[in-house]
């Protein structure tokens, strides 16, 4: 994903930088040592450059405390992709090793805490009641989705809606919560408020759909991990839904391999391939397509400026993105 | 643990117990039934009962804020030990079957980042950034704190420093915490909040050095777990270390067993036996006597009342328990 989008607020992205720098600092060594691995592993910063970008565009000047929310909202994300990858026994994380891989599982679980606590420190400086609510609820939602997720693993016959439940509370809902408080604290209208919430939705439901799709079209270069995990973990993603639906005999062979709790990677590319026979893929991505155009409706309520073309750039980033 | 030193708050710890369960409900009935088999295990809400003996010990009487900030910190403590367990390897829990071997890890981890996120939310909206801070501090300690712990591992020569800064940050500063939080926000003196810290960091090393004594001496009915579980793991309890020190054959022998990663019941059953031959459970307990002495020097400052008695009664609880 190219990140010259983000080039309007790069300035406040390197103040967002330094602050989440300043917060991972701790008086045990180790601890700051993998927490600056989790941290300084990269990632496309999008959330911080959402809340940036949204801030700047209904007017926001006083930078003192969106910056600290960015980071917050950063330092949470990144607790949160902690563990995730052990609960997915992830090896690969943003091309880099995975931090339960390099350092073993406690001590990712306890630096993930770690994470957590300095987020919500930050962010319980910087925001108000309203605010705290916003990022706390968004959390809580990320746990009830990835609880969810792990209900209906291994699932054939995914309804879309859990999918679409899924994903929201996964991934939208924070990058929504990320534009939300972004235009809250720049002090937009009630109305920029509501339809920056519904820029951020729709980027992160397009965002996920894509994630979706590189897990089957993705170079694993690029991607920085490999192809067709979510087949492995038995993790329904759209193209896998489209995939599965029909009666075909393809679709029985995806489903079939797709149930199985033991897969070999034979099987999995297997999965691969017959996934891009159908046209799970294309529909896949009118689905992110639709979803982008949603988002820019959102856009409409601002006037114009570079952070607001930034915002486009974002959406078109989302689709065109290769990892 | 008699719970009967907490009898002059009973209706306000009903009121917290209230308080926590609104606050682990979700949408999610998984993520519901998980947090409430955690929260619902019973524990001695220790926590909660010093914040609110303290808080009315200085004469605090709006019971709203400091309400919610007990449940708060009830809630952080449960999200640790659901962590904790899954790092551990625990089967038991409180007597009761732990999240992680009930649910699995997975699970688990997920409910305790919600406990965390539902615990850090209360906490941002009862309390000032004052409180925040030394809420988050204490987390953040926690985590070092275990971090540190998990480096000493099969280390059969810990100074004893090492241990007291391990013990003061994964327990005694969180018992420290609930005491200052709620000196605080009963409009306590400053003299009257820093000694209320003073109780409340010294009944936490005492309270920490009882649970080693117990983790050998215990009755396995009564404790809800087994004994020599810090032998089995590897961890350097003070009754250990006192008993490890010297050249004798015994202290030898148990440093042997103890350095091993993996060891048998009977080699357990051994070493047990073995510190019980020393005076290292004695000394323990005369460690713990004299935090005691200096927790109750921290109520010199207060005025007399059934909440100070009741203060007093906890230190004595504290050493005499039995689980």
């Amino acid at each position: 994903m190219s990140s010259s989008w983000d080039q309007p607020v790069s300035k406040e992205l390197r103040m967002v930088e330094e602050e989440i720098m300043r917060n991972v600092r701790s008086s045990e060594p180790l601890l700051t040592e993998i927490a600056t691995h989790v941290i300084g592993s990269g990632g496309k910063r999008m959330r911080p450059g959402v809340s940036l970008l949204a801030f700047r565009a209904v007017g926001g000047t006083d930078l003192s405390k969106i910056i600290m929310l960015s980071a917050a909202i950063e330092l949470i994300h990144s607790a949160t992709l902690v563990h995730d990858d052990i609960n997915d026994g992830a090896e690969i994380r943003r091309g880099v090793i995975a931090a339960c891989r390099k350092y073993g599982t406690q001590r990712a679980l306890i630096t993930g805490d770690f994470l957590f606590v300095k987020g919500f420190r930050l962010g319980g400086l910087a925001g108000s009641d309203d605010i705290v609510e916003i990022v706390a609820d968004t959390c809580a939602g990320m746990a009830e989705s990835e609880m969810l997720q792990s209900l209906v693993e291994y699932d054939h016959f995914l309804p879309l809606e859990t999918y679409l439940q899924i994903i929201e509370g996964k991934t939208a809902k924070p990058i929504e919560a990320s534009a939300q408080v972004g235009a809250y604290m720049g002090g937009g209208s009630a109305d920029q408020v509501e339809e920056m919430s519904t820029y951020g939705l729709n980027i992160g439901c397009a965002f996920q759909i894509v994630d979706d799709i590189l897990d089957i079209t993705g170079e694993e270069d690029t991607l920085g991990k490999k192809r067709g995990m979510d087949i492995l973990e038995g993790k329904p993603n759209l193209p896998l839904i489209l995939a599965m639906r029909d009666d075909s005999p393809g679709s029985a062979r995806i489903r079939e391999v797709f149930g199985k709790q033991s897969k070999t990677q034979e099987e999995v590319d297997e999965v691969l391939h017959l996934i891009q026979a159908t046209d799970a893929l294309d529909e896949a991505m009118r689905y992110a397509e639709s979803y982008r155009e949603k988002a820019l409706k959102g856009l409409d309520v601002l006037p114009d400026s570079e952070y607001k073309d930034a915002l486009r750039a974002l959406a078109d980033t989302v689709l065109e993105r290769n990892r």
